[in-house]
């Protein structure tokens, strides 16, 4: 059973690969009656686009998106959404000296394995570009979250060993990191130029807060909200871990430092990242997750090609320093995904 | 739409409650002709049984596990395995107290919130007692991956602040905390009895080992071999992070320092902890959790009753100190059960 | 993907052998609050239990369900419904002969063939007795169904050449048969008692109605509220064909002679069986089922053995002589679980 | 949990309105390696199209089908297959006048009793057009078949009350209504000719024949391989009734009757249809479908208004006397989907 649904009632399939003709994805389950316009769609893919951000790739694309179903006079009808974004600045050739070689820290080696062909051109299904799909559904997983009252922001805390000192949610977008503390991110800036230079790549933390969530939602005991979380974050290419809350920190607590007290007026803290027992529990949500750094990196590694001979190789082409800060329209648009669809199974219970 | 089941091809559904008359679990899409015995599944249901290991509570529940179906003459026959655990030593009367207060770190106001209703006593389906059913066929899923070489170890590597300082998987059975370097657990030994005295619980950090993977597992784009990994783990009641190979750390290297070379051996690191773009690479695959405190602790805490009034509690009874070491045996029952399912869903495509 | 779980959000996985341990069934989805007690769903086991109606096999099962799980105090609580009956009577020493032989008409020869393993005592998981599971979790369904308004009734509308010359509803009760029409219900009997006696067995038409089911349940496109019946029905073993409304004689008719006209008092004939584009519309729901005459007759057949060798076999033991009357609370089980997924289904998109 | 997927392993998505930009199907699940172009697929599109047949309508749709993602160089990689089929003949404006109006047989009622809201034009997602997209994905899943050697055929037997008298399989391809027996089908087009005179439209029935089926396919208790089918043929707008073998005729006869002797050649007779216990039975496969005549008729017919307002309706426009032949194609594709789906399935357990 292949992998490219995520959902059970708010339900999206993506396809496409980096250098095919396009990507896209269909929603499948959601309400009618929801406003919706290619336009709103477009604000989310256009902070997920090449060529912004500071340590951004200069491939152009316009992602432009276009909805070919499931709307009806700027409403969607409960039928399927099909969402189509083209492809238009594939430079498939670029790719041809790596077609015999598996580049280190991509999957260029495991789709191999695992199907016994590839598309290698730019990575095929594993690239980033394949995310853009995700951004897509995920403006759409937002408006219905929105009608609900629930927001969701995602920003950096941490580039490399460079971490926030505060998270004032006004500086975010004031900055091309979307960081929370502007005097960090200049520092930020400052850092992927060094890096860049040394022809290498760098990593990051990204935190995704969650506000207005209904406490509910959730299905224990494998579907926990917590657990669909750390599956949506971590199916993101360059994610390598997913905490909430006190995160690894609680691990180093002892029961009574970690529980949140209880009072008339609410929780007193919040390590538990707003979720008990895999149920949310109506304060904010808050999940973080560790991104690797780009594997692609100018500087010289060494390698295999199909032969299993070594080789040397040297990533050229249009590549970002780091996956921030353009992973984070993508994380947001994950959590999106996993509550719009928790908000729905909750409903599908609640009002017997 | 409710989530008590786990997995695609090989898939399990759990049931019951801490203080009802049972847990059990039922797996549908079990291969046949797998040998299997109720001996070989009580093994698991020993090392997680209450009353073992370091700080465990001293409830005393055989946990005899029996095979309903799906067996004959000892062999699995296709058909689904129903696995029975009765629950004989339940003193619900002991949680008489609790029916009208919300344990501070635990479902109790979540369950109510989401359902609208709950079975209060022992924490009903939120208890760690649900995970009986995990490792029973998790059990089941460590059968069919030994047959395909596959073998999966967890270990204790931190209890609070106190880690191992190497990983001897040869010393793991010889101490009751399931600890990879002997001397450390007689510190860890040590911390649990001075926390025990100050009415306090500790957390961890649990690393999760699976050596024989065979390349090729994970389902691109969404059930990725990580994100289902993370979801499994995450799915377990006190875990609060997780991570594979380099994890957390990743997110301070750069790429020269995070990739993994590729030589005619193999892999000259694993930092990628056997997972490229979401599918197992041949390697080691490597997975950490972050292991909160058990909160229901002796010491009094603020909380609030039924009616949103201030109560202060203290959580006598049987509890452990920490959920290590109890929850190694359930975070191998996760894992095992994700690579079962994978291992399955690529052999629906591989043999084409 | 193994295929013992019906349902998306009403969600039933059963499992069991004829001549297991037990049979039973787990409701995942269940809503919470819904009053719930063994004695409840007894009635309709007994029903369908070995021993009752007209032509049925002498075989005595006490079938007496326990729940395990997912009430509490006589409601249920969301959590998964655990159903158990344990089955007493099975003389599995009486199949030893049939170990080497395939059955005609039966799955002997297909299980073998998919699974390379059969338990092929009472025919395994292939026999009727699996359906006492569905039965059980039917009447949960039923229970949800009737708190919502909803009631599905099967009854007898032809066995063998002998049809019902009405469909008098309060009449099914009065006879063995569950026959709308207690005349023909004493033709039919006797008929059963010339079957019998010819060591051969008899098949039939049921016809299922439902009644007060509201307009908007099915998903197209391929979860159309018939597309789904037909499959709930057809999976019971004795089925052979599944026409809804006009069904089969829609074939013969003109659109003008097949569209019911709309009136503003409502539609003004119910060819379409209540179902519109594969949505209910608030109509009657009607369904009908070919059910084949068993295949275990007394009577002497030709076969082959595992060796492929011909053989003759007369089929002894305790046999049906129709699968009517005992088929009729499984139909209406099937089509409670259909309809208590969908009412969930639609509970989930309507309420936004 | 919406219903515009089909299938578990071999998964399909399909999207799209009659009278908006697209309709189109994502193929999740197809092995890497088979050989693929939009040649083939326009193959079965051609057979499907307007115009063709018969009792056709004259809208005139190219029906081009594009393949945007999944394959490379001419083969299927296993990553999502996307197909595209961009409506070109759209008159949205001749369904103005039915904005406010219910078709009789149609599902303007029920979509809007479901959803709230419809896209009324040309029926929207309750179209025969949404079929286009069925056709494109099940012309990839007999190509997955015949690389398995199975072979599915649907051909006319039944036009109203004109029967074929021989299934002469080589003259199917010879006349426009796909049917086996080309002197009846000169009869059956005289038929359409009357009834088109007569403003009416006509029903009948399909046969659907697979050959070469392995022995095993089919996943019991729910998901039996008849099950399935019937779920996959009913989907299918105009069809009211399914049946498997002897279908509704076992109903009349004894089981000495309806039971296939075994015999080492073979089963003696093929009254099962090729499926025992819901698992084929390496016989032909052999299903029929009643279809229901057109609901959009020339005559005038009673209906109501959004005001549940009387009124008379005539409806005009280009439409299709019967749904047979164009039907055909799409009845082949939805045996092919369930065929290959469980070919797959089946793969998942059997190389333990």
């Amino acid at each position: 059973m292949a992998g490219n649904t995520f959902g059970t009632v708010f339900k999206v399939t993506t396809w496409g690969e980096s250098h095919g003709t396009a990507v896209g994805a269909t929603i499948d389950g959601c309400p009618p009656g929801l406003e919706l316009s290619e336009k709103e769609i477009q604000k989310d893919m256009d902070r997920r686009r090449p060529g912004t951000g500071g340590g951004a790739s200069p491939r152009k694309e316009p992602d432009k998106v276009e909805i070919l179903s499931g709307t009806y006079e700027g409403l969607t009808t409960g039928t399927p959404i099909s969402l189509l974004i083209y492809n238009k600045d594939a430079h498939s050739k670029s790719y041809n000296h790596l077609k015999n070689i598996f580049r280190p820290g991509h999957g260029d080696i495991t789709y191999l394995k695992k199907y016994g062909i590839r598309d290698h051109r730019g990575g095929g299904r594993a690239s980033a570009r394949e995310t853009a799909a995700r951004v897509a559904a995920g403006a759409v997983a937002k408006k219905l979250l929105g009608k609900n009252g629930v927001q969701v922001i995602a920003y950096t805390v941490a580039l490399g060993s460079i971490e926030v000192k505060k998270r004032a949610l006004d500086e975010i977008t004031g900055n091309r990191l979307f960081c929370p503390d502007t005097a960090t991110a200049a520092l930020m800036e400052e850092k992927i130029d060094t890096v860049r230079n040394n022809k290498d790549t760098l990593g990051g933390i990204v935190e995704i807060l969650t506000r207005g969530c209904p406490a509910g939602l959730g299905e224990p005991v494998f579907d926990k909200l917590d657990a669909e979380l750390a599956k949506a974050l971590m199916s993101i290419g360059a994610v390598k871990g997913v905490e909430i809350g006190a995160g690894f920190e609680a691990a180093l607590l002892t029961g009574s430092q970690n529980n949140d007290p209880l009072t008339p007026e609410g929780f007193k803290s919040n390590r538990s990242g707003g979720i008990l027992a895999g149920i949310s529990n109506g304060d904010d949500i808050v999940a973080r997750v560790a991104v690797k750094p780009i594997p692609s990196i100018a500087m010289e590694q060494e390698t295999v090609d199909l032969d299993n001979k070594p080789v040397k190789i040297k990533i050229g082409g249009r590549h970002d320093i780091s996956a921030i800060p353009r992973i984070i329209p993508v994380c947001e648009a994950m959590v999106a995904l996993t509550l719009a669809d928790h908000l729905m199974r909750q409903k599908a219970i609640s009002s017997f």
